[in-house]
């Protein structure tokens, strides 16, 4: 198989993207990776690893600046490296696309460049986040506001069949975020929302409130993508928060110093599990392509994550599965 | 001063809601408190206290159970707890009225038994959270949902007074909660929420996205309720989430688990900060007559902590301000 990465996307691109690259080069000898971005930039960070087997590296002159314009800039940077690695795939020399770009601007080429699967009406994006008992599946996270009813309930439709092919969750349950457990609580778009999803053939257990995300009650969670980024970095946000009053707590004063380096070596292991570089990138389901979104500040760890999963979703036809899927659903309509 | 409360509203009512009444009669003997609920079980949670000089009870026989649908029930319910409170407050048999109870109940009881200050739209909660370097306070947190921009810029422009005055916020820093720091980013509510609140005469600080109100970075979040309530819930489900991994890693080995006891202290101190009933109440915003809504699992303290904050309310005449202020505003419009 054949995954193209969009070097020049994230942060710390192209040092870490290009670093991240050539370490799942050395893992997964089978798969090649194409590099996409400055040639000269590129090159220099591979240096000798350059002429590895695995390994290519297509020129992009151009590049998508992470406080760009999504849509426009898309339309304007033809030569960007991103537009150039989606290009890899609609022409079928790559089997999948990771960038670790601005979330928006991967959505608009992959949208522009692969178009929509017959039948899907807005593309999505799929988070995983570290809850109890496990993960939970977050969708859509930010590729899509203002979304209408039906496209919220195609969001878990798709989210469900990710979270059981390529996450390994059987007949996984799916739930709605909302700010209510009863189908009556919400806004206007929940509550109707909610009708949808109750009524779609899914695992469906209903509303889910924030509170109640990260226990381990629903795999999938489907939300218009305001309300998922909200989510998301809200969780961010407070986890940054909570780690900094503990960091605080832990050298207030020399007993708890102490009890804080006899601890250190069980309290990595929870910063471990709450880092989102191992949780590999998010899928954007529901365009004719297999696309991966690496979070902004990826490093070479988490570019390792991504390209694993984006393995597994090669490895699994992820792409042919969902347009299986809204095939089927026509069929079923007409 | 006289306070109003509203005994069997809440998850612990009437027991905690009572003992913390009880606590407060002790600490503030200028405040008569009133307590309304059912006289029977008010009486037997108070006993030898019901003779208290700042105590009194007011029967009510009826109450709101936290599943009822909001609206409906205070309209079917005149007799209930909750009603009679706010009816003490619109008659001026109280200044003030607190409840743990529904928030959509108490925002509907008051809406309906005090009406909307002339010139707000809709009311508001706004709450206050923890964030580094002090406080940060989201409004509206869940009484509104699907509003219109100029209603978000309301709640901006109440939070911003109610931030000044009883927070005692100097030129308190105001944002709009969205998921981009661009004015571009967000949502078409969002988008023109930004604009409204940006020539609404406030200290506007912009965008902040849920990553950063934890930051510090404002010092009042106005969003609409659903966003608010979404904030407000995954905060309390993340903080959950990773108070149990810490409990889990400091419990993991003996190592960790002698780490743990050594920081005890420290750690616990945390803890409290971080725990809602130290934040007292929520105010809700825009109905003419001071209503204070408590976390629905109020134990005694927070019921103190939320009567100290309705009484700051009173001293500082914070409904007479804000119907000042928006009585100037439609001068100001004319």
């Amino acid at each position: 198989m054949r995954i193209a990465i969009d070097a020049m996307g994230g942060d710390l691109a192209p040092t870490e993207i290009v670093a991240g690259a050539l370490e799942a080069a050395q893992l997964w000898p089978d798969t090649e990776f194409v590099l996409v971005g400055d040639e000269t930039a590129v090159a220099a960070e591979l240096g000798a690893a350059a002429r590895r087997v695995n390994l290519r590296l297509v020129h992009a002159p151009d590049q998508i600046e992470m406080d760009d314009d999504p849509a426009r800039a898309v339309r304007r940077k033809p030569q960007s490296s991103l537009v150039r690695a989606c290009a890899l795939v609609a022409s079928g020399e790559a089997d999948a696309v990771f960038s670790a770009g601005n979330t928006g601007a991967v959505a608009a080429a992959a949208l522009l460049g692969l178009g929509r699967i017959p039948g899907v009406s807005r593309p999505c994006v799929a988070v995983v986040l570290p809850a109890q008992g496990g993960k939970v599946i977050v969708c859509d996270a930010g590729a899509c506001v203002d979304s209408k009813p039906e496209w919220v309930a195609q969001f878990g439709i798709m989210a469900s069949l990710y979270a059981a092919d390529v996450e390994a969750i059987a007949n996984p349950r799916v739930g709605l975020l909302n700010i209510g457990e009863e189908a009556c609580k919400g806004n206007a778009l929940t509550k109707a929302a909610h009708e949808q999803l109750a009524n779609a053939g899914l695992n469906w257990v209903g509303n889910v409130e924030g509170k109640a995300a990260f226990r381990g009650v629903a795999d999938v969670i489907a939300c218009d993508g305001f309300d998922g980024n909200l989510l998301l970095k809200v969780g961010e946000g407070v986890a940054e928060f909570i780690g900094q009053q503990f960091k605080q707590a832990l050298t207030a004063d020399w007993l708890a110093k102490l009890g804080g380096l006899l601890a250190r070596h069980s309290l990595s292991a929870i910063k471990r599990r709450l880092d989102y570089a191992e949780y590999g990138g998010a899928f954007l389901l529901g365009v004719k392509g297999l696309v991966v979104i690496g979070h902004g500040c990826s490093t070479r760890r988490a570019v390792v994550s991504a390209l694993r999963k984006t393995r597994e979703g090669i490895e699994h036809g992820l792409v042919r599965r969902l347009a299986q899927r809204f095939a089927d659903s026509d069929e079923a309509a007409a």
